[in-house]
């Protein structure tokens, strides 16, 4: 295998299939991932703590079982690194910050060790925006990630690391996690896939607040199959997550396209009026919803209700950022940045009453969003209001000639939909002009997620915009 | 049948074969019930308000569909009526507040829908304190319930007109709901059995707050079996409840008795020294959990932590009072009765730190009980930490020598282990030297209602408490 085998850009199935035909060996194929990883990372900083020596360890152990006949995981030998915010034993995992700069967790995560029970060979972590805050991957241990399109221009965030590394075949499959559009953003961004489950279907047995379900992990991959593959190991119950979904997650890796005949889609360009959207975007957008049209579906300009969504939104990350940082802010005022201060601050002003109407409200809103479904299959709605931006930015200043005044602001195309509950995907939806990624978002039902990724993988079957592999060759 | 044909003392099961037996018809199983009510229920004051003529209409329908040989849902033909909190198409539903007294609701609640779908003939309503506040029913619309064991005492609550309900024979099972003990202390006091489930077990899709897992809905009835028959029916997967488990309840139906030999009971008579009892109270339940170990259970004193339960139990129950009847005690500040404005002021005081800390510690707590339920299969504790009390007091003003300074304090039994998340059971465990009914409370891991069931099954079969039936004769 020479460094441009398109090995490496070749979906997980494919992958596994080559591995499962001794085509190559789970050694061969980490060999291939970390050699592009060795040309091309230094020039995006996606992939930013690596142990070889233990994936190569990993890897042959696979290729052990697999020559000795033992049972193997559903992605033995998948090579892949994790969200740094994302716990991974004796592998450095500092969530960006420099207060865990140095930290190496003696326990994987519980979505890690699903990963790594299922045969995944880990070897590195993705970077991220500091405490996975924000949708811009940047922080002071580790520096900005740059977007494979453009390397002047951000990676989005905060899984931002993630699609990266999808993108420019350092791995097929990635984790991520979403509480603002932290799995779509940097999807739409990057020209990958990336999957918001309902809360609940990926468990999370250390989240601290799993009341509030703002914050969610879910899978990435440059396929629509590949992402349900992957949901499929990473979901399930489990006893210690109050909100975990009880079903059997194994049928969620088989994605099949929907017939779009008949299929009532909801299209909300601008959520209603509420969000600013780049015009480059909405022309994209337009073509890509106009293909649903043109193979047989109903496309209506549709909005489910989000009034309140804002507030239920800020509100509830506001009260989970004081509780999860305030008392770093007191104590050590300079050790987060100013983003998330402002944040901790947002959420100590809130009173008793605000918090739990904000949870009412949320329960109110995925009960509408249950009724919009009942006339719609789907919704579908940009995932980002603008291409990717000027990576030396802390965030976008302006959308559409609209003025963001804080972090959050430019996000609404993504929180909006996650203050409804409901599970939401960004698909690659094709280029603007300047050769900047777009993504479509799709939305469903609660706890509609294989009918989300039949739809989604019918677009993508027809339009083929996340086979179109970044301009490698530009990048020095 | 005669009106103390034992007929209406019969389980719900057995009830169900002697309908299929054509024994006697759905109109004659409703004629007794309806008899020993009209007898028996003035005395009492459990059911508040009827509709006879819509319910041997119900009756008649499944009388005609059996005869035709319909297909019939698993309790057709059972006469019950539903707890007056929870709303019925066409008959009053008062919520046992002067605010509601003439409300006649056009739709089920959710649980009515299920119970009314399979086959439940719907008779009346059981009466409630207002709005369920507080473990004692009386309120201004209907006044007191009192105890069937002794008329001069409390029947608790707020399930408490189901609980009488049910002892002397107007319906085999019962709709209850429980956010500090409304399902197990009216079990207790009326020796009954009272399930509060896993939140989420019984979906709400009107819950107001369902992420704030206090307040559930549950089956009650004279036997375990019973329990676990109507659980089955209104348990399952509901898309407007984000809490909602997935699980199909069918299998719940099947209540097995544990084996007790080698069973791991964790006994907590005073939840670790945190719960004032009564000494009649504690002398019936060391005699209970000596069955246990007479049948080769390993019986140890161990307790779950409970450090922060009150705090987390209190915060909730504040903001949630504040948040449903904030505005109502602004307006009609006269319309509510006093224990709930008290609650509501106390809501009204919380931060939303103190809200927030509240749904992180009961998450804490629930994953601490499920590590406690590694080494112990179930917890038992007192359901009621004294006898039923007089029923002229708005609330006990003491326990064992401690007073007692609102309307929480002295259910402190059942709110500890409501902020666990976990599933509790009152099974009846025998009668003070008084002759008054004192409840075991029996605790599993959550989502563990079959093992739950099993285990009180276990207990019922061997010592029949739940059998012996109430001193009718000594009612006027």
């Amino acid at each position: 295998m020479t460094e441009t085998d398109p090995l490496v850009m070749r979906s997980a199935r494919e992958q596994l299939r080559g591995l499962q035909a001794r085509e190559f060996s789970a050694r061969e194929l980490l060999d291939a991932h970390l050699r592009r990883l060795e040309r091309l990372n230094p020039t995006v900083n996606a992939v930013v703590s690596m142990d070889p020596d233990a994936a190569f360890r990993a890897a042959d152990e696979v290729d052990a079982a697999r020559a000795a006949g033992s049972a193997l995981g559903p992605l033995a030998g998948l090579p892949m690194s994790i969200k740094d915010t994302h716990a991974t034993a004796d592998l450095r995992t500092t969530y960006g910050s420099t207060l865990f700069e140095h930290n190496v967790p003696t326990a994987d995560d519980e979505i890690v060790a699903r990963l790594r029970a299922a045969g995944v060979v880990i070897l590195g972590k993705t970077n991220v925006p500091e405490f996975a805050a924000g949708s811009h991957t940047f922080n002071p241990v580790f520096g900005t990630t740059r977007n494979p399109y453009d390397l002047t221009r951000s990676a989005g965030g905060s899984s931002g690391g993630a699609a990266v590394a999808l993108a420019l075949g350092f791995q097929p499959l990635a984790d991520g996690s979403d509480m603002g559009g932290s799995l779509r953003n940097p999807a739409s961004f990057c020209n990958v896939v990336g999957l918001r489950p309902t809360p609940g279907r990926v468990p999370d047995p250390a989240a601290g607040l799993p009341y509030f379900p703002l914050s969610v992990m879910g899978p990435m991959a440059r396929t629509v199959a590949d992402v349900g593959l992957m949901l499929s190991v990473i979901a399930g119950p489990h006893p210690a997550d109050p909100l975990a979904l009880g079903e059997d997650p194994s049928s969620l890796a088989d994605v099949v396209p929907a017939d779009l005949r008949g299929l009532r889609v909801a299209w909300a360009p601008t959520l209603g009026g509420r969000i600013p959207v780049e015009s480059e975007v909405s022309h994209v957008l337009d073509e890509a919803v106009a293909v649903f049209g043109a193979h047989g579906a109903h496309v209506e300009d549709a909005c489910p209700d989000v009034d309140g969504a804002d507030v239920v939104f800020r509100t509830l990350r506001a009260a989970e950022f004081d509780h999860a940082w305030g008392d770093v802010v007191d104590r050590q005022p300079d050790a987060v940045k100013a983003d998330i201060a402002w944040n901790v601050e947002q959420g100590r002003k809130l009173t008793g009453r605000e918090v739990t109407r904000a949870l009412a409200e949320m329960t109110r809103l995925r009960r509408a969003a249950d009724r919009f479904f009942d006339d719609y299959d789907v919704l579908m709605s940009p995932a980002a209001q603008l291409p990717p931006f000027d990576a030396n930015l802390l965030w976008p200043n302006e959308v559409a000639g609209t003025t963001m005044t804080n972090y959050l602001d430019w996000m609404a195309s993504c929180y909006l939909i996650t203050a409804l509950g409901v599970p939401a995907m960004s698909v690659p939806a094709g280029f603007t002009p300047d050769g900047l990624p777009v993504g479509l978002q799709v939305v469903t039902r609660a706890r509609s997620e294989a009918r989300l990724m039949g739809i989604a993988a019918a677009f993508e079957e027809r339009t083929g915009h996340g086979r179109r592999t970044p301009p490698l060759l530009e990048i020095p």
